[in-house]
């Protein structure tokens, strides 16, 4: 039953956890009950904690996976007549204007090809020539390829218009800075399986009380409505449906691993150096990445496929796996890709492992012509 | 960290869960790979076996409390335009009633008091009287209560009358009969955390198939729309969103247990002989059911508190849980009184372990009047 004889993750989440973060759910606890309700008190603070958002925002968690609290956050902070502006740069972007066109809030976008950061100069170009957009909802790191857009810029640029501002850092909070006291927001969404190391199963949107104040009734639907969660748990110090209980005492375990291991600077840090080895160990083997180093993330990494007519995804998929690491299909529609995940509590050998388990599938599938580079 | 330690859950969810159901959490999935997507499809077809629904339902999973999942089901299966019958007898019958104002969908509702079953008569009499309507919603174990409503009849009504059926079976799936071929219905929903002795996490909505074909763009959320949870599992064996992977392998693990105990039957007849226990156990101590024994579900027993000054909920269920147990607030606001669940993992030394708690907080509270009647 144990973890070790299971593969790696190297996904954008669920990632491999920690054997003490599991643990922690070989307990069941009362929903009701004070022990149980100080564990949720706390994770709320030690989320603010992260982005020095004491004082000035509130942590309002949710059940479900993240994208029910990106459906959250903008059924909540966004009013029935408000107007969001989409910076458009991959698939997770699509997904928060997908959400707008269900939720019916009118929404502009700025279309950008996926290999391209999202500009601030676009943003308050957008913003200038519109007066009638109320919101920008903004993918910090777009996981359907790993670019980083520029949250601090287009913060600022928002800000100066006076519009509000969501953001979607689901696979970037807590491995990339985001300080409330510099770069203003209304919310920010992220979720419990992603940095934080925590299981799978909740999100949380961190608020700026002062907005959170006024969006009573804007919400589209009872379950996702943040404001009525947040005035329940204010009252109460409970859940107003039933919480995961499990996956919210593993995310508090992982929280205090998190912060024993050096909080957002050694998190980062230790996803970077990751990165940097999965990049340049699979260069080594030919691999091209398809974002430029400037504008990557550290978080996940989007290979080009293998030039070579015997190369599948599924059966290169297998053959990692059976070596003892789990890689993730690409996301694009227009060029063949896999990604690669640099997140996730595995030890020092992970990255160089799956480097060389790489390295054996390609010999396994008789691939040599891993890039037209490599062949030149 | 094991569960022997801590006190057991005698509430309506979540609740006391096995070792084995718990340490199916041990282990990290890739939410992509498909020896996770072969538990979600038995995970799928179980349920359905359940309520004999193979080859005419589908089951749905879907992230999040079961409120979650009513309130998909409502938003998915009821048309924009629909108009919902909510025969009222209690806090999960006005949380429906609360879904289908936020959802903006056309809401009747019959009332009752919170002692009283609904009557398949007056739904009939309803039914007949306004044409517009076009689904009810029912609950079917009244967890505020306890009341357990008669489903069976009811779904022949509705039948008759040719609208549709909702049935919110959170807190009776599992335990008490729900027949897909004897009892018709469009939906029936429950969740991981209840009589299946899973962990919190997820619900599921097993829905007809020929009315889930006609669900496309009913949905006002795009993660609660069960139309397209299902199109793209049947597309792709995978969770449109992240699942709560550990939650799903510890529902599977759970399901392979329900049925080793002997299914339905097994189940129901375990938590009827708790609920036995527990009644005559604390009747032997002055405590007065607030249902009559007739509309007693065999789920939930609500409690008059004790009729004595020295009483207060607060340091009753302080009391009886430093001895062991987990007792729940009742959830009526005219009477005072408690619950006490009669579901799940917890040896037949349970119940009778719970009432000596109970005998003994009464002493340590200097309570002698539990009931008026009791005195007499």
């Amino acid at each position: 039953m144990s973890q070790a004889s299971h593969p790696i993750l190297l996904t954008p989440g669920p990632l491999t956890t920690s054997d003490r973060t599991r643990a922690a759910m070989l307990r069941d606890w009362g929903s009701w009950d004070s022990d149980f309700n100080q564990i949720t008190a706390r994770i709320r603070q030690q989320v603010l904690r992260i982005v020095h958002g004491e004082g000035t925002h509130e942590c309002v968690p949710l059940q479900g996976s993240g994208t029910f609290s990106v459906e959250a956050a903008i059924g909540t902070v966004v009013p029935r007549g408000g107007h969001v502006l989409v910076p458009n740069n991959g698939a997770y972007c699509q997904r928060i204007a997908r959400i707008c066109k269900v939720l019916g809030r009118e929404l502009t976008t700025i279309d950008y090809t996926e290999d391209r950061q999202v500009s601030a100069a676009d943003v308050d170009r957008a913003l200038a020539a519109d007066p009638t957009i109320t919101h920008v909802a903004l993918v910090h790191c777009e996981t359907g390829t790993g670019v980083l857009n520029p949250l601090r810029e287009i913060a600022l640029v928002v800000a100066r218009h006076g519009r509000g501002l969501i953001v979607d850092a689901m696979s970037s909070f807590g491995a990339l800075e985001i300080d409330a006291r510099k770069t203003p927001f209304d919310a920010v969404v992220a979720a419990s399986g992603k940095c934080l190391e925590g299981v799978p199963g909740m999100g949380f949107v961190i608020v700026r009380r002062s907005t959170l104040e006024k969006c009573e009734g804007n919400s589209h639907s009872l379950a996702m409505d943040l404001h009525d969660q947040w005035v329940y748990m204010g009252k109460t110090t409970q859940w107003r449906f039933t919480p995961p209980t499990h996956v919210v005492a593993a995310l508090d375990e992982a929280i205090t691993q998190y912060f024993e291991e050096g909080g957002l600077e050694a998190r980062g840090g230790r996803y970077a150096r990751n990165c940097d080895a999965l990049i340049s160990g699979l260069a080594a083997l030919g691999f091209r990445t398809y974002l430029d180093a400037a504008i990557q993330a550290p978080i996940i990494v989007t290979f080009h496929a293998p030039d070579d007519p015997k190369y599948d995804f599924k059966t290169f998929y297998q053959e990692v796996k059976k070596r003892g690491y789990i890689l993730y299909p690409g996301k694009l529609t227009q060029v063949e890709t896999f990604r690669v995940g640099c997140m996730g509590h595995f030890g020092e050998a992970g990255i160089p492992g799956a480097v060389a388990a790489v390295a054996e599938t390609l010999k396994a599938m008789g691939i040599r012509q891993v890039s037209a580079a490599a062949l030149a």
